[in-house]
């Protein structure tokens, strides 16, 4: 066994820088070669097509997502659950993180165009709704959360955290550095988008489903747990 | 004064068309001379660039949304409140709705690169958390609200129902009808994200805000009240 990357590995990197640098629309074969020091004809030999190589990467950052929040498995529910929120913060700074995130947004809106590209983004739903329904009904079960309707709140906290990440990183210069004038992240609020919902989800979501006697987990714990330990953030 | 609609209006109303039918990356010029009936010469005309025009009709859109919200300003707060929530449900069969957002978070997705259309998203963010804003300080100056955090829930709820939409919008086969396989919407729900959410919104955001002996808006009535007057949905 060897601690070398595989080929595969070194060509998902070079498909997340190229992605960072170019966006989904201008992305090019020969930027993703450029990026993983491969030729343009190894990646053709191995994906036919950049719609190949691009689906290739969907189904492999959902399976990089999968491994992060299987590592948590054992947390305690309430602090899985503060994870799972403080995952979707983004500060003011995360210049090459936004760049990633632009790109997939870019590529959801290809879902309803694209077979393939819609099963992994049914696949990441499923994950993620999946994820939040486990740590709710472990919590029920534990005592810990009260007995809420576990879908609903799945698809809650999904769209709410989805939706604040959408939004600060479409408002954003894209340059790094603070929001474009003061007025697009949260006016008034000195805190990018993600961080007052998260804050917001805790306490207004989160809060109320605590079983008595529960303490409300710590979001900045959330997000330290949460901080990429893998490639893709 | 003359009841045609404005070159303009017509123009609007064919940037409208086009970008439903093509999608904002694909959509050129004379797809939209073709669906308002103009030459593509008059369109350059008015507008020198693709861009000149796209960015007038998201001014345009805001400008209409503007009039929509207005139109319902004396409403009762709580009643605005479940306006404002049932304006971002999508039913399963808003085939052309769904089109017209895909093309819009296209449109979106290029904020970071684009200072004409970031400028316009700001806008729009503006708007949307600022109606909501003075809906709540409305309605606690009424005594119907409790005294909450205004900016934060009005993030709060803009995200959520930004977040649904664009889950809903992207996991949907595009071509109408129920989605893909019965697992991409809310799964065992039997309803689309949009409004799942939705009623969650209802129940476990806007419910704790209300003062007590304050009786929970209608999610339906707010659907139909909102439901499209103008051109854009």
């Amino acid at each position: 066994m060897s601690d070398q990357p595989s080929a595969a590995d070194e060509i998902m990197d070079g498909v997340y820088r190229a992605l960072r640098a170019h966006g989904f629309a201008d992305v090019t074969m020969q930027d993703i070669a450029d990026e993983c020091s491969k030729s343009k004809s190894l990646l053709h030999y191995h994906y036919d097509t950049k719609e190949d190589l691009l689906v290739a990467f969907l189904d492999h950052v959902i399976t990089d997502s999968e491994a992060r929040i299987d590592a948590h498995a054992d947390d305690p529910p309430t602090e899985r659950l503060a994870q799972f929120v403080g995952w979707f913060v983004f500060e003011a700074d995360a210049v090459d993180r936004e760049a990633f995130h632009i790109a997939l947004l870019e590529l959801r809106t290809q879902g309803p165009f694209n077979e393939r590209i819609r099963d992994q983004l049914a696949r990441s739903d499923r994950l993620l709704r999946g994820t939040v329904a486990d740590i709710l009904e472990a919590g029920i079960e534990q005592g810990v959360f009260r007995d809420v309707d576990v879908e609903e709140t799945a698809a809650l906290l999904v769209a709410t955290l989805d939706g604040a990440r959408t939004r600060q990183i479409t408002l954003s210069e894209g340059t790094g550095g603070t929001p474009d004038d003061g007025e697009t992240a949260t006016e008034g609020v000195g805190q990018t988008y993600t961080r007052t919902v998260a804050e917001a989800t805790l306490d207004r979501i989160i809060g109320p489903l605590l079983a008595d006697g529960v303490e409300l987990p710590s979001l900045t714990e959330g997000i330290e747990e949460m901080a990429p330990e893998g490639e893709y953030e």
